[in-house]
């Protein structure tokens, strides 16, 4: 289905479409008329125009999307954490300790808020424990599962399912139109790359974010990667830029995010020589998704926000501009 | 021109091709029929091959090589380190203090193999000299500026058309055939973006090397990245199949090496499931190139050699197998 949206869309792309086609070769159905939608199409018809002042080429044409808040929910908490929790559960059977051992402790009598209450550093214990000592290809394994499983405690649906059908859309437009669509997430890596293919068509080399180091080593049955709990790169505030540079190694030409942990991706594409865009999700959608911003503890978007209606980057309601948020809306 | 070629070479891929068109769609013309030849055009049809029971779907078609000595020469030293000592020579009047610090002092008397003689450090020394302290924009616009003008001490040539012709023709081919290439080597990251995609048509995004950190910056005049003396990765050695999974996130499906710094890298792809090819550039010809091997300094092939003797891996015999070398070759 998916690979026909495209080639259909890369016709359009090729051909001069007549009006009356109207609705049917919309590449953004789910996006209504405003002034997102607008800004997008503009944007694109004017860098994929040979010759045209704003041209660029296919090569540079690198696109980039935060994960958290932008691609898929992130209520009531961040889904990753919402994996983490699980993990601890699985795990203490082989944790004696974690009984007497904070936070696992609280988190095991099924105090979660408790659990999480304790601060960063507690947070921190979770995610290492739950995120390193086994080899990459364990913890694949297990996300995998987890991702094909674990469902959202307020829809019931998936969360690999809890994803926007705007967002997809405009992925895939993108990409017929010849952009190479990236994630650039605070959230992990390998938490991500197992099914962020399947998800969203974004192939694991295009996956960046937050990462531990890992270590090879040569076992009896064949080489493994051990992940370790060092951390190698937080990719979350002025490490979203490091993270770009890392793993794409140039600047990216249109980038979407939705909180704090975005501005200096955004600053550091704004600031790049030639036509940029910069798009920004606000969460404003206490009905179908949830309604937050400049006071959430998760995804706050505040400072973002303001340079956004400073410098006239695309800030967009989710309530008025998308007529659907999750692919299982009618 | 690389375009028509690989317009033709897709041409081939998608329609059964007259035995006697012959040497017109050969993909592979400078390598002569051979066995590395063989093995190479009948992997890619084993794994290309819709329904084959070695098929690889086309976003699994990860093709990965070494640079140094596998894409281009290395000798008589590193094409890197060539740079980093002209650096050397174009920073020394911003640092007096070399006039009496080794192994600065030795290399600003012209004495190459004095300098690089005291080791090890010493060499480090010199590249955490040039290659940290600036912005990545700074660094790629020099390394750009050696690219375009810096030559070859033998050839009286570009460092960057000191690159194997055999090679760029087996990327391009593997391109055609829906393999991604990707340059997975132990030089500097920044250091072979700024070219690659110019020069064997690998965007800065399929580079793969080593790295330092970098940090975020907000200057009066916008973000920047600074370049730091700290090692972020050293991709070679068993470094190598930690830099494939933090970069690309998956196994490759061929690998071409040709040293010391390959084996785990080597061993890692050849260890995973299904059909994996691994070929390694034997260096035998001391006319055309250079020949070495067990006791080199530089591209050291030993262990991997016989590793690959044992597994029945492709070692390609330069001097007997590639009826050309370098691009600008009769």
């Amino acid at each position: 289905m998916r690979k026909l949206d495209q080639l259909s869309l890369a016709i359009v792309g090729l051909t001069l479409v007549a009006p009356s086609a109207g609705a049917q070769t919309d590449p953004l159905p789910s996006w209504k008329d405003g002034s997102s939608k607008q800004a997008i199409l503009k944007f694109v018809a004017d860098v994929t125009k040979e010759g045209a002042p704003g041209f660029v080429p296919v090569a540079e044409r690198i696109a980039v999307f935060d994960n958290d808040g932008t691609l898929w929910s992130e209520q009531p908490l961040y889904f990753q954490l919402a994996f983490a929790l699980e993990r601890v559960k699985a795990l203490a059977p082989q944790h004696p300790e974690w009984k007497t051992q904070e936070p696992f402790k609280t988190l095991l009598t099924g105090d979660v808020k408790g659990a999480l209450g304790q601060g960063e550093k507690a947070i921190l214990g979770i995610v290492a424990a739950t995120h390193s000592g086994m080899t990459t290809d364990e913890f694949a394994k297990t996300v995998s599962e987890w991702a094909a499983t674990a469902k959202h405690p307020r829809s019931g649906r998936l969360y690999t399912e809890m994803i926007y059908r705007p967002m997809l859309e405009l992925l895939g437009y993108l990409r017929a139109q010849g952009f190479k669509t990236f994630i650039v997430s605070g959230g992990g890596i390998e938490f991500m790359r197992p099914w962020t293919e399947k998800v969203y068509g974004i192939p694991p080399e295009q996956v960046v974010g937050s990462s531990g180091e890992t270590k090879f080593e040569m076992r009896p049955t064949g080489p493994v990667l051990i992940k370790e709990a060092k951390v190698s790169l937080i990719d979350d505030g002025p490490g979203k830029p490091v993270g770009i540079n890392r793993h794409i190694g140039r600047r990216p030409v249109l980038v979407f995010g939705n909180s704090a942990g975005a501005p200096e991706m955004l600053q550091w594409t704004a600031a790049a020589a030639g036509r940029r865009f910069i798009g920004i999700v606000h969460h404003t959608d206490a009905e179908r998704e949830w309604a937050y911003d400049r006071t959430s503890h998760i995804g706050k978007l505040d400072k973002a926000w303001d340079e956004a209606v400073a410098k006239g980057w695309t800030v967009v309601d989710m309530k008025s501009e998308w007529s659907r948020i999750y692919p299982f809306d009618k």
